[in-house]
């Protein structure tokens, strides 16, 4: 296929040749104009592997799909905190593409986890979204280099299942760019996706398919996207509306329907030929940019895919709890409780879903792990209960006894739980966060025979742990992907070193998480009430309790922080700060470390965090080793969404650099004073109040000499027949007056007139 | 003075003097109209007393004024869950007005207690608006059977002194009218108040003065006001906007200049003539029937009202905790700590602040009290120690150490603890729930010494209670009026057994309360974020712990709850429920029992709190004492605002009727099924879910016919790639499907107008 000029096939396009490119031909290609030579391309979805359905999918295309590497999901990805992995996932994954020969790899999801029980969660990447939409950028950079396309999703706001193709999800604009949009926002900006999709769900009422604020104005005018918007699948409502908001593809068919509507539309005169033209134009460069970079006889070592898929696995599970007792010794007697030991649930159900090549569980992997190391000896069995049936909530009582003698009979219990497909899929969310009945039941019967239990996790979000106190540790591998097991059996036993970081807070119960009293709303709407107080924003704000925090995780070795310097400590809020300082294994095994950062804000009236994430690397460190890590931190690290000057706006103050292990353990803080160099307009009305008056106006000098005339001119009872507090009182009454209230309060000779003239002269300074 | 006619006498006024009725003369009075023998009234502060300034007041209204009775307030009040008491109280003040010639005193204040920051909530009555609403409703008609005038206020949603003249209160609307507004109906339609005061501030951006919607539709249209409506003191805006909204009285004078601008409007025809006659008329009526109801030469007993500010205390104040050790034995030998037992804090700073003719102290009253008792022996030295200066949060060393060796020489040491006047006041909000500093460290460091230690409370609202695992009792006396200290030495002494309940809950720490968040909001507005959960409503619904639940108070007698009956158990809405139920004093002693009904409405997609209280009655008992209590319940008590229908709504389902002695202790339940005869609207359009088509259509065969056609013909998956959620997962992506997206999954055929069709005929049925 040769390339093609984009703009010499628009002019040559009929008005239906141009209406029919917005939309697919079928549930994954693009439609072909063989008049001018115009081939299709294929999109699929993803994204932690490749979903390539062929040709004949079902309509609902949830069918089977090529074979393929089935990386860790995106919510155990995330624990990385390590942009140069996500990197290199795509940059596997756009070899793959290239082979398989999709244009467009359907992903990353960076939907904020607003709620644990969202049954997508596992798709998603965090509840922050600057940690989610730094990690994003990398894996869609990773992608791109490859000369395939991806589609950040789903854009925007779309943080449940229940209801998502019709829900409205109300959210007031500050809390929409600070904690919704901001992911994307990042991704947008820093790797320039070629596609983006958008959400099924309503913002404020409107689709988001339909909302030209959100698709023109933000994403495009201000962002500066310039890429294709596709439709989720089946998001498409009025079609002529959503084209004008900047929906420039349909996805999937709708049988030409749609595109008759535009061509009717163009005909009335209703939509213009420009917009049509944009959209078209916007198809074909989807089009020509797969071609122009496809890659000719590609394939790919699917093994090697496989022990990227291990490594990967290893550097996100999070080492929650650990009493002494891991890593495991060789020499230990352990045995393995649970079905997942054998059948590891790594990856969610729903479009993500991938036909994974080959999957391997913590039994044989052990068993493997055991021939090779102790060879020349007899090859130990696998020691394995399997404790429970994943189809039930309900205890099997044999497989629980057989269970517990099992445990009696060895050194350590390691065992396998976690939640089974059908407690969190796509399309549905979850109800609770209990791991099944039976499987806690175990848990509880085996640390009654065998206090050396341990728990390894497979989730793609948040669970309870009633048994947290009693188990010696808790390994979290989320859904680890395909070569679960083994990476499982290499942390378990130290040949990695576990560093990932939870990037979501597991709260204590159900009822503590910020969105409980509004999730997942009535059947018309959601409102996100609680504002930008998302996940740990939430929890450090109201001082609460959690499981484990946001950032927690530990390591085999210990690290010490130390050294850190600002490169300023005033400065202006156009200004950089750098902040440098030093880290030091100082334990005895090789390991990462993951250095956050956090700004914290200076208390005052704007409605602000405790802290927030600001900046985070991730580091690798021999024994002993000490590396110095470098922060670059600019405006909008400190800024807030400031609704009066529809902008980012920082206030003036002392802005403190938090740096730490985790969200809870700050390990060194140093304080820089901002000067803002943002200006809030402020006008005086007769509604103003008088305090804000003398806050605010340069020179209040005409307004003081009005207030001397009157109120303040009188003295103030002295008889304390208000009790003690009554200066205060009247000095904060005074100060929270609005001007027009003065006449209230004695004939001082003042009209209307000489009030509005002062504020007028207010105004004028 | 004789009476006049209000119709004739509206007609003969001129606009001029029309317009010169509808604002003050001064602080205090309305205008006279000398020209037809009008004469003027005085209103005057309270409400939990009189406050009636001498002709002089200085401008700010807060000056000295006629000694009075000074009742316990409004806090203090809500606990006594009295209705009887609330109305002996009302007459009481009804006398005092009579006497002093008041004609209308401004209060009761019901506001609810959304942060238990708010400066003014000792004024206020509950966190919940039934109990508020029916306490205040018998207080008005306590007040108003002596021929006296009542100002309920602030209407509305004035929660929290910070910028209360200017400030926005965003609510929904559901949750005005199912919490800030409920309280004002309930008094509105049981007690008719002559008059009602709006509030400072704004609502969802506009004036509580300038409230056409507030004012004139909900207020008077819907509700059936037909009294007058004035402004608070400074609340004035716009005066002609006003008007028409329905503010027919400014409170105070605005020394004429508003009087011109409604005679300006009414010249150049931007306000018509009936809108001034009605808010003339209204205050002539106000004016008539003060003198139609004016007692002559009347008087009233200090010393009895003294003795009933007494007895009020004893049925307010809480005993929170009670290990065993209260009541105090005679013999005992205690000794008071705490400068608030020689001057307790026994009311609030601002407008509410009374004059007292009297106060007594628990010093003086335990010394009055062992002289009665101990006739013949000498008087025993009432053992005090100061503890601390209540001007400072400091310790004072010499203080303490001489109330700890107090502590050590006795068997039990009774603390006196509380906020001092500067802690909460009106004009500002408390910044946080502590005591001082001084008292919590004075408290810690006498348990040291002495275990048998107990704490008394002098607060206006909840304080953190770091030493509360420590001591033995805590009774709360709030702000308890002018005879506290008589009260207090009754209470700890078992001559009165305590039967106060909280009307709020006590949190464990600030940070818990509902409105955390968005409190006291920005310099514009304050958003409402938490919606319909306000206090135990919000606690509950999270799952948390408190420090003290709703509804709690212990007493010294015990009492048991029995043989609970309803009238039906399958109902409509419209009819009534009686619920009865039997309570016996198993104790020793005569006690009052404070009987609770919650009702918890089935779970379903609406928001619901846990349950809701609604209906309460105090009873008194001798030992082994049995009565039967009847309570009756209606529609309102089962349903919700909904919305959609803007009205309130039962829906279907299984109502529990839940019975206790505090919302955290219920005893009694049982469950009635109520049928609703409401009816929600439901129209299909394209964007209405497939599911919902099955849910809400009576007969969906001809959308069932459709759906065969396409999307559910095709058979699904069965190889379970997708995970074993994939059935779960695919019922529930059809049943969230918008009727529009049909079109997405395949070629069936079948068009637009084929959907449409179908839609309206599923609309026609």
């Amino acid at each position: 296929m040769n390339s093609f000029n984009v703009k010499e096939v628009l002019d040559q396009l009929t008005i239906e040749e141009k209406a029919s490119l917005c939309s697919a031909a079928d549930f994954w290609h693009t439609k072909t104009i063989e008049r001018l030579n115009i081939p299709n391309v294929m999109v699929s979805d993803g994204p932690h592997g490749l979903r390539k359905q062929e040709d004949d999918p079902d309509h609902l295309g949830f069918g089977d799909s090529v074979a393929a590497v089935c990386f860790p999901s995106a919510s155990a990805l995330a624990c990385s905190f390590d942009r140069d992995l996500l990197k290199e996932l795509g940059n596997a994954l756009g070899d793959e593409c290239q082979a398989e020969e999709v244009s467009t790899l359907l992903g990353p999801g960076i939907n904020m986890k607003r709620s644990p029980l969202c049954g997508r969660n596992f798709e998603y990447y965090s509840e922050d979204p600057y940690l989610a939409g730094e990690l994003a950028a990398s894996y869609v950079n990773g992608v791109q280099e490859k000369g395939i396309g991806t589609s950040l999703k789903h854009f925007a706001a779309n943080n449940q299942e229940y209801r998502r193709m019709s829900i409205s999800a109300n959210i007031d604009e500050r809390t929409l760019r600070e904690i919704y949009l901001t992911a994307f926002e990042i991704v947008v900006k820093e790797a320039k996706p070629t596609t983006l999709m958008c959400s099924y769900n309503r913002i404020n009422g409107t689709y988001s398919c339909e909302n030209d604020w959100l698709l023109n104005k933000v994403l495009r005018d201000e962002w500066g996207f310039e890429g294709l918007v596709m439709s989720d699948w089946g998001a498409m409502n009025e079609r002529v509306s959503a084209l004008k908001a900047g929906l420039d593809l349909e996805m999937p068919s709708s049988s030409g329907i749609n595109d008759k509507e535009i061509v009717k539309a163009i005909n009335n005169k209703t939509l213009d030929m420009e917009t049509l033209d944009t959209a078209t134009k916007r198809v074909l460069n989807l089009i020509k940019h797969f071609y122009d970079n496809k890659k000719e006889g590609i394939s790919y070592d699917k093994e090697a895919h496989h022990n990227l898929a291990r490594k990967i696995a290893g550097e996100c599970a999070v080492l929650l709890k650990n009493d002494n007792i891991l890593p495991l010794q060789q020499e230990q007697k352990v045995c393995f409780i649970g079905q997942f030991a054998k059948e590891p649930r790594y990856q969610g159900g729903g479009s993500s879903h991938i036909h994974s090549f080959k999957v391997t569980n913590a039994v044989d992997s052990f068993a493997s792990m055991s021939t090779t190391s102790l060879k020349g000896e007899e090859q130990p069995s696998a020691p394995f209960a399997k404790g429970y049936h994943l189809s039930t909530d309900k205890i099997d009582e044999a497989l629980l006894q057989e269970a517990v003698e099992l445990a009696k009979s060895v050194e350590v219990a390691v065992i396998f739980a976690g939640l089974p497909d059908s407690f969190e899929s796509e399309g549905y969310d979850r109800t609770h966060l209990n791991l099944p009945n039976c499987q806690n039941i175990l848990i509880q019967e085996v640390l009654k025979v065998q206090p050396n239990t341990l728990i390894v996790l497979h989730n793609g979000s948040p669970v309870t742990m009633p048994w947290i106190n009693d188990v010696k540790a808790v390994l979290d591998v989320y859904l680890g992907g395909q070569a679960v097991g083994e990476s499982t059996i290499d942390l378990l036993y130290g040949k990695v070193n576990p560093s990932g970081k939870l990037a979501e807070t597991f709260p204590v119960k159900l009822e503590d998480n910020p969105s409980y009293l509004n999730f997942p709303g009535t059947e018309k709407e959601v409102v996100y009430s609680e504002g930008i107080y998302i996940g740990y924003r939430y929890y450090e704000k109201k001082a609460m309790n959690v499981l484990f925090p946001f950032g927690h995780g530990l390591s085999y070795t210990t690290f010490q922080y130390d050294d850190m310097k600002l490169s300023n400590t005033i400065m202006k809020d156009t200004d950089t700060l750098s902040v440098s300082l030093k880290i030091k294994n100082t334990g005895s095994v090789f390991g990462k470390e993951t250095v956050q950062l956090y700004v914290k804000s200076p208390s005052g009236t704007q409605v602000r965090p405790i802290k927030e994430l600001k900046g985070f690397e991730k580091v690798s460190l021999q024994p002993n080793e000490e590396k110095e890590i470098l922060f670059k931190l600019d405006k909008r690290s400190f800024a807030y969404y400031e609704m009066s000057i529809n902008n980012w706006y920082v206030p003036t103050g002392d802005y403190e650099i938090l740096v730490g292990s985790s969200s809870n353990n700050i390990l060194l803080s140093q304080t820089v004073h901002i000067d803002s160099t943002g200006h809030l307009p402020f006008v005086v009305t007769d509604t103003t109040t008088c305090g804000d008056v003398y806050k605010y106006v340069k020179d209040p000098s005409i307004f003081d000499n009005l207030i001397k005339k009157c109120i303040l001119s009188v003295p103030l009872s002295e008889d304390n027949s208000l009790g003690e507090g009554s200066t205060e009182m009247i000095k904060q009454m005074f100060d929270g007056m609005p001007i027009h209230s003065i006449l209230s309060f004695g004939d001082f000779g003042i009209t209307l007139e000489d009030i509005r003239n002062v504020i007028n002269q207010l105004n004028a300074k």
